[in-house]
């Protein structure tokens, strides 16, 4: 049993937003596919903790934003780190707002689609919503940003609430390195972490989400480097 | 609207094999994932036309080769175009029996999967079936077969039965070339197609299974060259 080999599986990497009346709400999503082509019926699936679960819940709209290859790991953690019940993902972002009222997240997206819900399914933590596509446009032509493109060349991580987090996801082959902080001299140790931060103890730095910043001087992780 | 943003939505290439009693099957299939990490859940959609879906509904079980990407063309003709009810998949190709009963395909795989079905779910045209995990291995590490590279790099098609079958695939802005058998010199029109063997009007000779072969003398694709 070499349960290594699920992350031979391919995904792409999206962002699925929805609404609340007037009030959105998006997150990261590697998990979007078509069902059935006559209709064409697509597939997400959603953690029942997400913020965007209960929106989708609500509205029974959900957008699927398509992302490029070159997409920023910040822009990434922005909406895969971070929760919409504390923060309005959609300030400092091109969007647009669908006729259903549904938002659509335009920033760094090749292609969206918007879909209707039609059914879905209780998975335990997750529920996949089955959508009938409603609107689906091509913003421009370029390479999506796969999931393994995400992990392998751009050294991203996965959100506990992931369907495909895995708990070994922090502890690799790789030494436990430690990084310093170029501005203000403070060392990241990844045997203790940064709790009060939310990184926990056996966390390497590649790990880190890049929304994280030093917890003295506040400079964000490209300011780090390897501790000799 | 444009269903071609569809086209952007990443899958793998798996190869799908499963078991009634001790006779075999396996098909193409491009949509696996992950649905749950605790407990692992991985999910598939199964057209209820295919051979494949009556025998994970009698077994219980189903494996996934996960195919590398220089899998040829004609290894996956064998198992996307052609149906298990009039041949044997099995026949000289590297497999295994797992102790379940349930087969797996090996010959160009990087690793497997299989799981036992714990819900399903109907999609009109298909069933999603929800597996847990009872056996996973590395065979072997390289490059996994995209869906996109299948398409673009490798030319593939699309069997009709699969959930991301698009109607106007074989229309595309290629002109309608004609292509003339070397062997017997039997000249393919698009327009015409090979109806008596499965090809309608309309089809590229690109966009023609590589299983099909020369209707007058059996020669196969490789065999055709570009009417002037």
């Amino acid at each position: 049993m070499d349960l290594n080999a699920l992350r031979n599986i391919s995904y792409g990497m999206y962002i699925i937003s929805s609404n609340k009346g007037s009030q959105f709400n998006a997150q990261i999503a590697n998990t979007v596919f078509q069902i059935t082509n006559e209709p064409i019926i697509i597939a997400i699936s959603i953690n029942k903790k997400n913020f965007t679960h209960e929106y989708i819940e609500s509205s029974q709209r959900f957008s699927i934003s398509i992302l490029e290859e070159n997409t920023p790991l910040d822009f990434i953690g922005k909406f895969g780190f971070k929760s919409g019940r504390t923060e309005n993902k959609f300030i400092n972002i091109k969007s647009k707002v669908l006729s259903s009222g549904c938002p659509v997240v335009l920033d760094f997206s090749l292609a969206y689609l918007e879909a209707k819900v039609v059914n879905k399914f209780d998975c335990s933590s997750h529920t996949i919503f089955l959508g009938e596509i409603t609107e689906s446009e091509i913003s421009k032509s370029g390479k999506v940003m796969t999931y393994a493109y995400y992990h392998q060349i751009k050294g991203g991580t996965t959100p506990k609430t992931a369907p495909t987090f895995m708990k070994n996801e922090t502890k690799g082959s790789v030494s436990m390195q430690k990084y310093k902080c170029k501005i203000c001299g403070y060392i990241y140790d990844p045997k203790i972490g940064d709790p009060d931060n939310g990184i926990k103890a056996d966390t390497l730095f590649e790990d880190i989400p890049n929304t994280w910043v030093c917890p003295v001087c506040g400079a964000d992780k490209s300011q780090f480097e390897k501790e000799e």
